[in-house]
């Protein structure tokens, strides 16, 4: 199965969190399954955060925020009742604003999941929810505003 | 100058954005100079957004989020009229909330100085504002609420 990153333009491909063509990033692979988008990741332990064992912020807030735009391409696609690689003009989004919140230290050496929902779509702009989970448990929620992407001539 | 960093307790030190003790990480180094802490960085060209050229957004974050904490610690210094590494219980903050607003892209290879203000300290709660430039123009906003953080007994 294809994750949402396999379908972006291969110009907008080199996002270093989830970009398929960027040989040394995270390669963040999303996927839309009903009304909800999720992805897996599990963090190296380097990743720490100051206290050993959790993960950093930074990380965290990275994972939210390339699975949003994700999210927000695949949400957008299904508005328009299209299928992702349909041949038609690519749909692709850019974080216009993210919140995070940190609920509670994310532990490292586990398989973390992160969801998405859409809140709301209109016009170019996206609101998607978004939590991390480990373990069952959510350790961070977001509120992401995207907005697509419309290329230069 | 010694960094806000490095006078984190070693215990609290394994950031992957800036702890002194990460080997592996970006080590950040923040100062504060009268009313403002300020830090400089210049990513890698790895850490590309998905158009190249311009930094991810999950690095811009992981900035934001590194300075404020160290802001929100070298602040309440401060406010108690203290001096970090003054042998005193030490002081560290963690991140409850983040919201960061992506205003233009940022550009790769180009040292960015990303800044905090204080905007309110009440109790373990401090309000951080926080802004990150390139070449003397500001590409992202943040608002962090740091909460500082206890060592369990």
């Amino acid at each position: 199965m294809q994750a949402i990153q396999d379908h972006y333009p291969a110009e907008f491909s080199h996002c270093y969190g989830c970009g398929p063509a960027n040989p040394h990033g995270f390669h963040l692979k999303s996927y839309i399954d009903g009304e909800r988008t999720h992805a897996r990741f599990t963090p190296a332990s380097m990743y720490s955060g100051g206290y050993p064992g959790n993960v950093y912020g930074g990380m965290l807030a990275s994972l939210l925020d390339c699975h949003g735009t994700a999210s927000a391409a695949a949400f957008a696609y299904r508005a328009q009742s299209r299928v992702m690689g349909d041949g038609g003009p690519p749909i692709r989004f850019v974080t216009g604003s993210l919140k995070v919140d940190y609920r509670r230290p994310t532990p490292l050496g586990v398989e973390l999941l992160i969801e998405g929902t859409l809140c709301s779509l209109e016009g170019r702009k996206a609101v998607i929810d978004l939590t991390l989970s480990a373990g069952g448990e959510v350790c961070v929620t977001g509120v992401m505003v995207a907005v697509q992407f419309v290329a230069k001539a």
